[in-house]
């Protein structure tokens, strides 16, 4: 997506250990309107598949995610990252760790909203380890659902997150995929 | 808003210690249609002032706060409630305690992306005890920024936050107000 190459270049700010800092458009300030462009792109992909639930995990990823549901028109579901008296009992847990927090945590879905009969598409900001995407998989997985594909808005390609994940036979889509991220270079696949 | 009250009571879930769950439309699964109506609200109130910017505070208020942004066709600016890598080092900061969570934690905003030329609507899912909007109006004074309003979507009127800042001159326009939450029943203002 030559759009959103074209923002990371000139907005993004690539910092110490492999971290790319894009938080004019797209993870603290979010330029909404360009986020409709970025959810066409997934319609284009994943627009002839049948889909009934896009799913992601908070926090971050939940603005491209609620532009792509929209798309869908289906309901989008985000996982949740701490355990809160506002949700339900029942639900599926997966461990993520983050790279850019240096946590560990588990993700939630209420087992309520998952089922046998939804088609999942997964939708987030960034794969790069894929610790997240592994969660949400797995989730996805506990529930009986259907795993359509992941949606990915920047895919750090110098990491091993979305090789592993294709190498399972899921189809990841990732709108750019950066090869190199060095002192204040950003080198695209 | 009828059509909201409607779905609290069909689908709202009254807990113990004045919870409501709303998690099949609002805060976990989110009906992205209706969020649009319910951005549509906050349009029909707050359109005719001029508006830069809508700030709110990751997780659960990001949905609705995005439709207003579009609607508005202005950037949306979250507040994050943990140090991350991919953060710059200069921002605002404010305490912050979750009812619904029994915690406490800083919010912050990048001093990049909110200044003395920004108009902000504060937008947020809920209002209870009102420590999360409290913490975004103490970072949108700290930035020097004119605070336009709050927007909420569902006030529970038997907790003190919506009062207190209107108290203090703030223009709070909550599209539902609970009167009382109790064992299974929902009673509004």
């Amino acid at each position: 997506m030559d759009k959103l190459k074209q923002r990371i270049l000139e907005e993004g700010n690539a910092a110490a250990g492999g971290i790319l800092r894009v938080d004019s458009f797209l993870n603290h300030q979010v330029d909404v309107m360009f986020l409709q462009d970025i959810a066409t792109e997934f319609m284009n992909y994943f627009g002839n598949r049948e889909i009934t639930k896009i799913l992601t995990v908070e926090a971050s990823g939940i603005t491209v995610a609620a532009f792509v549901a929209l798309q869908f028109g289906v309901p989008l579901l985000f996982a949740k990252k701490t355990a809160a008296a506002n949700m339900e009992s029942e639900y599926y847990q997966a461990p993520v760790s983050s790279y850019t927090r240096g946590l560990d945590y588990n993700i939630r879905v209420s087992a309520k909203y998952l089922g046998p009969n939804d088609k999942v598409l997964i939708i987030d900001d960034f794969l790069a380890m894929g610790s997240a995407v592994d969660g949400l998989c797995e989730i996805v997985k506990a529930s009986g659902a259907e795993l359509v594909g992941v949606g990915i808005v920047i895919e750090k390609g110098f990491q091993p997150g979305g090789k592993e994940i294709r190498a399972r036979g899921i189809d990841v889509h990732s709108l750019v995929i950066i090869e190199e991220l060095g002192d204040g270079e950003i080198r695209f696949r």
